[in-house]
């Protein structure tokens, strides 16, 4: 049997019994405490680091929500639930989880005035001008490729990016505002606190935790469930080379310090099935600012490859999951400005000739595709991705430039995406679908709404969403 | 705990005790029966079918074997280990298992013998015009991307698929021959019988199973270990929709009827890791004959997108994951042929734009690509896809035609690589790296050495090769 695993003795000794025990205090662990101590359950949060916040704390704060969230309707956009339900439908992969989407989309007004009301504050007002993080306070941003081709002509467009009120990274006051609302709680928190093992009966029933703290061991029993909510896998190289090998070429992790995949595989040890395990986000913020969506993504075949105004998540997986990294964006002397992330230009030249003998791209094949591009550009069209015409503009101004996009020298952000399988009310599934008992999780430790194509704002938006179910389902049980 | 796993009681009723029990009579568990039957080890082989050969016997045969064997040598090809592990290495994934496959490379011209030790008959003859599946009884043929660009500068080219002597397809002689050598053999097999449970002790030992045979339930001990060889699981549509959506849309999946993912299945179960669940294999054989390859891969935005002499598996993997299938073949009339597995012409036309028009490409794209290519293959070169001179020439000849590579209408061939983690050893592997005990695996139920990126008889190859190791290892035990 797994280290992970132990079996209880007979008599067994706990050294603390409560509820619901939940495992990582980021924002799908304070999620799910609050649901459960809201339902009554003696409920305590444990969080390996020596404070709240995990990964959530580190993250830009953005929460995907809609459907005509109070924020949207004073900020005048126009949404339903069925609209946002097509839009993620279509953006999220080749096979999402329906009913999972279906409710998440349906609660997700409710669950933007449940943040509300747990002290979140978001300012009702716009943001136009970035995907995700705000340089302002202000609450709502476009955060994913609604805009854009293809989805603009599948689902009604609206910004769906909620974002905590404070300049920059809302990502610090969102986890300082849920913790908070965590110690106004019932629910207890210990910090420095590892959970090591679960402890499963020979049923398959989880019955509580082995936790660590400063070198000593404690039992602790859980009567409801205990709620895995310890974040991805992606500082765990070994895991990251056996299923998503291609992030580690990506220069940033997006990740607090637990994400090295040991909740998902306690999960795992006590007989949990994974989902998309090899599912990564990759932001790649190369058109910020969006003036620069005017500039032509190309890969190493000197090809454009996809619209360039779309979301730079797609832009991210698009570039390192089928173009290995080895992309530049092409701009001319006026479009051209100072990019938010990339310091280096990989070329320059007076001509597209000798812009492409120096990226060593095969020649005349980045001129073939500039100049078919320009041509349509003169009319404002993109035939072939389908750029919105606001950015589509001929590159005929020298010197022209190529921004490194590439692997080597550009900003790529990446966490994971896959983890255990649950059902929409957290319940950790087994390879055959049974929920394996007293075993609950949420946020990156499982296998989110979003597989193979990211908006950002859906890990904090499952994770609590989600979180919350799951704290309730433990603290029924 | 799940329906597959028992635990058993105290004491408990074996019908029979064996030293191995392997489960499912394709090549991986004949070869596994047969190692662990010459360790003079009391071998049981089950097959659920009536009879043996799995979809083994439902492939053309062809095994990846290499590194100098007895059969390159006499058909006058130059190989070496150290060749064939450069090119699997480069073309079979991100980050291929590194360990399996320089012992899948050291040991193949033995491996080789092994099989014709068997009984397998290979004709010592070289067969030049296909990948894999030669019409002929030749013996050696190219079945991956060996020649093609990028592999040909990484690795000395050799073909190294090894077919048995048979015209057309090899697989239901290799498995006569196969089950023959079982038969000689100490090893029993019993047929209409389904492995339905494991039984596996509080420790986590892997005991015995219970087995099934027209309605009646039998358990049997297996001393040293219970060895899974069931295939893969491309007719499970749940896990497929799960793990690899895409494969929904191929037109014919590569199995028998026993490939549902039950011994994946039994396997997690017992508390089995899994990898790559997501990857499949796709062939597509659009470029038989091989003159075909002088034609130009298009996607639906008018562009190349790959080199059309590379090996059919890559072309499909390339269509279908990257392109979603929606792919075509220009050709002119010079070097157009009847395609051997396809049908239909998706658009003819006197001029490319006419030709675009049919086929409602973005306007202009489709032109622009021929124009460029035409332009240099008039020199016989292609500096984009680097496609072998020999394929390269102008297509200028109308009328022109577009063959409908489409997963609407063109064969994709499908088939799961993903599965149980296992070792060098056939030992399958826990969540954390260690191995279960009693429990070996090979063959497709596992994850095998092709990831991302598979050439012919790669499954054939690893599933005998680890297969015989696994059988070794039971009978050690």
């Amino acid at each position: 049997m797994s280290s992970l695993i132990r079996e209880p003795s007979n008599p067994m000794h706990w050294d603390e019994e409560v509820d619901v025990l939940v495992v990582g205090l980021g924002a799908a662990g304070a999620a799910a405490g609050l649901e459960a101590s809201a339902q009554g359950a003696n409920t305590l949060i444990l969080e390996r680091a020596s404070g709240g916040g995990g990964t959530s704390a580190m993250s830009g704060g953005v929460i995907y929500l809609g459907g005509g969230t109070a924020l949207q309707k004073a900020c005048g956009f126009d949404d339903s639930p069925e609209e946002m339900f097509k839009y993620l439908m279509a953006s999220t992969g080749d096979a999402p989880d329906e009913t999972k989407m279906r409710m998440y989309c349906e609660g997700s007004v409710a669950h933007f005035d449940w943040l509300c009301s747990q002290g979140v504050p978001f300012k009702p007002t716009y943001y136009h001008g970035t995907s995700g993080e705000p340089p302002t306070d202000d609450g709502l941003v476009w955060s994913g490729a609604e805009q854009a081709h293809p989805f603009k002509d599948l689902a009604r467009p609206a910004p769906r990016g909620h974002v905590p009120q404070v300049e920059h990274q809302g990502g610090p006051l969102l986890m300082q505002k849920l913790c908070h609302a965590v110690s106004q709680s019932p629910a207890r928190v210990g910090t420095d606190q590892r959970c090591i093992a679960l402890y499963q009966s020979s049923e398959g029933e989880v019955l509580g935790a082995a936790v660590e703290s400063f070198g000593k061991e404690r039992r602790i029993r859980a009567h409801g469930g205990v709620v895995v909510t310890t974040g991805g896998f992606v500082l765990n190289d070994k895991m990251l080379s056996q299923h998503a090998p291609l992030a580690h070429q990506c220069s940033m992790r997006v990740a607090a310090n637990g994400d090295d995949g040991s909740g998902i595989r306690l999960g795992m040890a006590a007989g949990a099935a994974t989902l998309n395990m090899n599912s990564i986000s990759v932001s790649l913020p190369i058109t910020q600012p969006w003036g620069l969506k005017r500039g032509l993504l190309v890969n190493a075949q000197g090809q454009r490859f996809i619209n360039e105004d779309t979301y730079y998540g797609r832009l991210g997986e698009a570039a390192l999951l089928k173009q290995k990294g080895q992309v530049w964006l092409i701009v001319d002397n006026e479009i051209f400005e100072k990019p938010e992330y990339i310091e280096e230009i990989a070329a320059t030249g007076d001509d597209f000739s000798s812009l492409a003998q120096e990226l060593r791209l095969p020649p005349g094949s980045l001129e073939a595709t500039l100049e078919y591009y320009n041509e349509h550009a003169e009319k404002g069209l993109d035939p072939v991705f389908h750029k919105r015409s606001e950015y589509v503009s001929p590159l005929k101004n020298p010197p022209f430039g190529a921004i490194d996009c590439t692997t080597d020298k550009a900003l790529y952000a990446v966490f994971t995406l896959g983890g255990l399988h649950t059902d929409t009310e957290g319940h950790v599934l087994d390879p055959e679908g049974e929920p394996i008992p007293g075993l609950f999780a949420a946020g990156r430790s499982t296998s989110g709404l979003a597989i193979d194509g990211y908006s950002s704002g859906l890990s904090l938006g499952d994770g609590t969403f989600f979180g919350r179910r799951a704290g309730r389902s433990a603290a029924k049980r």
